[in-house]
């Protein structure tokens, strides 16, 4: 190897410089252009994450439907940009699944005391290592359940609505079972969402909300709201809230603040404790990689370790120690584990387990750096090729294609996931990305799968 | 075979001639004694359910902990009493587990609409089997989340506590679970549990509840009664309530009625839907044999079809054809699965798939036909054995072994669950029968596996 002196590792991205100039730079001192496909291979040579790469199961051309045969080679990998809908399989997953398995089959109900993830404790034993993930204290994280089932239960507590004091304020297009569960919180408690629910919109003509706009917006609500609750990172656009921003200028307001981190936990490094976040929760088959419906996890800052807010209240939140004297007299887990309610899946558990363990090779601030790197390629090649002349509008135009991109051009403001827009049939678009083996959803968007699995961008925008 | 006059299923049980007096006759007719293991082998080979049990994986004594290989074979069945716990794992379980695995592994998040399991519907396609199990139409059942989540999310729906009724009626020990749900909820709504929930005791002496005295409460009570939740078969006690006449009495004093079926389900035949429930959830990982943490199911009656009851929504709860337009316009699925909250694992649902199929291959009052011999058998055998001679007490008395059953001696009352206690030390019980591969729980309990893998029992019970 020639020179380190470009490898990712030693590119600082805390600092301001955009990653389109690092990408620059780098390609003047190679010698390489950007959309040379010599350029991206060598990124990916010097990558100091690419050996995480070979720790997923990727698809291949064909395993995955609708890819034509004539158009990709069968045993390439695919271009999976769709970890923000469901993350790739760890190999260890089917490993330690497995061993579960055989426990039940061999042990039966003994199974929850022993082996590996024992299974009255299986969430618990994860909680260490997605303190990581979230930036945390121990007592502060939970693994249990799932995403919407935890936001409804942190809302009987964190949504403690007056007569006064009584709105939720949300972004617009916030994810519908989101949305959907603040509006029937929201009826639960008596009020009319109509009312109650303060939908943030963008600007005209914008497609993310401004963080100043966000701020003004909880000055001049804030004595009517009981809580704010955003998503870490919006789910259409990409957008990486500013979340100690928000949080500060809600609880300025005596406002609870929550964050749903489906698409932010594992996508970008997260310091919700730090952040004085009051609670979180996520989702971990996106970014976390551990299956469709896996287990799901939540934040409750050390101050309400001991809360008693309302609370639904089952066994699993009961001390292990005494969980099963059957007293019926509770005695609640300190922290988040305390709104623990049934038990949970060792199976789940052990593809999550899968996961952490590749998080726990690296860091999020090293997977960050890779990431912006990743997006501001794709972002400079879309750029390059795709960009639309200033006044043309997005339509139909001719042969011409365009591409406009949605989520903010601030790398600091977004995760690994490019929104785009196309000024032709975003239909024609995805089949003709699905024959060439590209894994998209099928919103007006394209997403890239940050950690791990990321590497191939590189490749995939050069060819492209 | 020589004749199969007294083969199990051409025995009626549903008569009222005692499961003890039917094993005597088979006994005479043999000329057998009950406690001869060739009377037990005899039934094992006459039972038509019989074949089902190599769908099981049954753990062998050598695979169990704590056996003392001085006193079992190790290669011999272990004898499994504890599917009120954990049933066991059903052979085709992991089979249907690698399934989904691999799709994840192989296609990622095409996973969700293709393979036999398409995780978007992966709950929806076991309901048609649950409904067999519950006694219910198809729009009735749901299958999704845990159980104290679900019991949470429909008592915010059935428990509508008002100023005058507000109170809600359950066992002296209902499951911890579902007694901290009951005081959680009544707090959530303002009122101190100590006032608002009604702990049915038996009587004095008594093990279980009288239905007369439930019914007597219920009508004392009922006028401040909304709501009145008792679980189908008693975790402790192994009693059966009488659901439908709970259900009729609550009814008739305009209370809403729910039954935990945890120990019921899979246990014995329910009609949920005629005996007039208005709700009810139950586990799946006890006689279902969906493996721990497995996926839950949920009981609405047709009549809340399309309720305004109070409602934490989410987005599984959206009807699927357009549940991913994403405009955050609800337009929720009648019936259960409305109650839909977050998308479910298709591994769990694998896991309760395998299962499921084994009940198909029989029914529940095939099941119960021999569930209530092999009760009956063991309950024979013990009094046979460890009568405690009227007036003795249930302490230690030197060298003999009393051992009294509190479950009730009526069939009709109980499910396959015989609850025991002795005379000397439980721990005591406990150790030797580890030692010789007898699997039980803690409690002062021994519980018998329903269902498939039962048979064994009467070879148990003969070599005990
Ligand atoms: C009767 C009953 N109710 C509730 C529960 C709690 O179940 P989960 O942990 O699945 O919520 C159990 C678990 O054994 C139970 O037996
Ligand atoms: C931002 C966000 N919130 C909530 C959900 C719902 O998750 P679940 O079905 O796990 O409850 C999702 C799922 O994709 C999501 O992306």
């Amino acid at each position: 190897m020639e020179s380190n002196k470009f490898a990712i590792d030693t590119i600082d991205t805390g600092n301001n410089q955009h990653p389109l100039e690092q990408l620059q730079t780098i390609s003047d001192q190679t010698g390489l252009k950007l959309k040379d496909e010599k350029f991206a291979r060598l990124m990916d040579e010097r990558d100091p994450l690419h050996h995480l790469r070979k720790e997923f199961h990727v698809p291949t051309m064909s395993q995955i439907l609708y890819t034509d045969p004539k158009l990709v080679s069968p045993d390439d990998d695919c271009i999976y940009f769709c970890g923000n809908s469901l993350g790739l399989c760890p190999k260890m997953a089917k490993d330690y699944v497995l061993v579960e398995m055989d426990k039940w089959a061999t042990r039966g109900v003994q199974g929850h005391t022993t082996g590996a993830l024992p299974w009255v404790e299986c969430g618990e034993l994860l909680e260490e290592d997605m303190t990581k993930i979230v930036g945390c204290k121990r007592e502060e994280v939970a693994v249990l359940n799932s995403l919407t089932v935890n936001l409804h239960f942190l809302l009987i507590s964190f949504y403690r609505p007056s007569k006064e004091r009584y709105k939720i304020m949300c972004e617009s297009k916030a994810f519908p079972s989101d949305h959907y569960a603040f509006e029937s919180q929201c009826r639960l408690h008596g009020f009319n969402p109509e009312d109650a629910l303060i939908c943030l919109e963008p600007r005209e003509g914008e497609f993310t909300l401004r963080t100043e706009d966000i701020l003004a917006a909880i000055e001049r609500e804030g004595d009517r709201l009981a809580l704010v609750c955003f998503s870490g990172v919006q789910y259409y656009t990409g957008q990486f809230f500013d979340i100690p921003a928000i949080t500060k200028a809600a609880q300025a307001k005596g406002c609870q603040v929550g964050f749903d981190l489906a698409h932010a936990v594992g996508n970008l490094p997260l310091y919700l404790h730090d952040w004085n976040v009051d609670f979180a929760c996520w989702c971990s088959y996106k970014y976390l990689n551990a299956g469709a419906g896996a287990v799901a996890g939540i934040f409750v800052h050390e101050r309400y370790r001991d809360n008693t807010f309302p609370r639904l209240l089952g066994w699993w939140g009961h001390k292990l120690a005494t969980r099963f004297v059957m007293d019926n007299n509770m005695e609640l887990i300190p922290g988040a584990r305390g709104y623990g309610v049934s038990n949970i899946s060792g199976v789940l558990c052990a593809q999550l387990k899968a996961s952490l363990e590749i998080f726990n090779k690296t860091s999020m601030e090293e997977l960050r750096r890779k990431s912006l790197l990743l997006t501001g390629y794709l972002e400079a090649l879309i750029k390059q090729e795709y960009s639309r002349p200033a006044g043309k509008s997005v339509e139909e135009d001719g042969d011409a294609i365009y591409i406009d991109l949605f989520s903010p051009s601030d790398p600091a403001q977004r995760g690994a996931q490019l929104s785009l827009a196309f000024n032709i049939s975003v239909e024609n678009v995805f089949k003709e990305l699905e024959k060439r083996g590209v894994v998209i959803l099928t919103r007006v968007e394209v997403e890239l799968q940050v950690g791990e699995v990321k590497s191939k961008y590189f490749v995939f925008c050069a060819v492209f």
